[in-house]
């Protein structure tokens, strides 16, 4: 069972297809039927089914979200309830949540006007809910993490910051410009390079770097 | 022709659909084909068909945008281009810009790190290029802008404000929470209330309100 806690339009199954899959994968034929386009049938399919399969099976449980607020929320939601699962829950924290927020009590009641000159905002760091989260939520759960930077001379320091500040189980780094062919995995034993296989067409790094998570949550849960 | 400059996932034609139509209106079936639910079948053919025959006919070109400045550069060259056609171009400038924005110049090379404390950020207001637009990008094409506000007190005073201060030849007044129902048209001599027609099912305010500015530039280019 899978609960995907979703923002915009990165949707589950759906990371191969264009943008705009609806209007870009379909055409229609005169006898007013809907038909897929050739090139893009078997990913347009493979995505179809394999999300109704989950959805239907009772695998995967969307829960949308827009702000700051209600992820949190949400998280702490279901990081309470699957506590009584003990090591065979895992969080695999992968949204780029904002760093930084507008509170509410900050907030204007309206649309702020934009007549009188520059507008001036003090952002405040959004509350590090990684260290509840294990501390407090579900303690005894397996944690990932993930660190993006855009310098690389810095990213595997924050990870392994992020490793031991918040003990996460592992933190995926990635580098911006490189994050689709590789990343770093880090553990507290070992930094694992996790790469996208280059001799298949189609494969991505997300192949190898979930069949490592994967393996490890199972010796954790076994350990 | 339509140029039709976009960000994200508002498509021409969608407008109806559920967010994500690929995973809502979809099913596969055992023959390995993919088809549309019934109860969505009527409205995703003809987003599918009617997108198909604007592109194909050569009717709409979609001009994808990411930054504010990418945006202003694209209206520029549609507007520079466009001038030629004289008072039968139209620019239908529904797109919620914002107001304020982070100059080039004091952007950061990296990610900010959130180590240490509250962000202290100065945005800038975004260049109003409405007026730069009618005065000199293309003077004589019909011009129509949105003012959108969530303050019904402000509401008619600012777009009046527009009119006169961008001569736009009408401006679409809209509140947040009443939008989708009705909409107020001002223009130079009259202010016109727009209603969605609640006795059509599926009936929206575009649907009047299309008709009314189609009418108006008519008008306009007749003159």
């Amino acid at each position: 069972m899978k609960l995907y806690i979703c923002r915009g339009t990165c949707q589950p199954f759906c990371r191969s297809l264009p943008d705009d899959p609806l209007l870009e994968c379909f055409t229609s034929t005169d006898d007013s039927s809907v038909q897929v386009d050739p090139s893009h049938a078997e990913m347009v399919k493979r995505a179809i089914t394999e999300n109704r399969s989950a959805v239907n099976g009772g695998f995967l449980l969307k829960l949308p979200f827009t702000t700051i607020f209600e992820y949190l929320q949400i998280l702490r939601m279901i990081a309470v309830s699957l506590r009584s699962l003990g090591p065979s829950a895992m969080f695999y924290l992968a949204a780029a949540v904002s760093d930084f927020y507008v509170p509410w009590e900050s907030m204007t009641m309206h649309k702020i006007q934009s007549a009188s000159g520059p507008l001036d905002m003090r952002l405040a760091q959004v509350p590090k809910m990684l260290y509840v989260l294990r501390n407090e939520w579900a303690p005894v759960a397996f944690c990932i993490s993930f660190k993006l930077e855009t310098d690389t001379d810095i990213l595997l320091g924050k990870a392994d910051m992020a490793l031991k500040k918040y003990k996460m189980h592992m933190v995926v780094a990635n580098e911006l410009q490189t994050r689709k062919e590789e990343v770093i995995v880090v553990t507290e034993q070992e930094k694992i390079t996790v790469r996208r296989d280059t001799t298949q067409p189609g494969a991505d790094v997300e192949d190898p770097l979930i069949k490592l998570v994967v393996d490890r949550h199972s010796a954790y849960i076994d350990a």
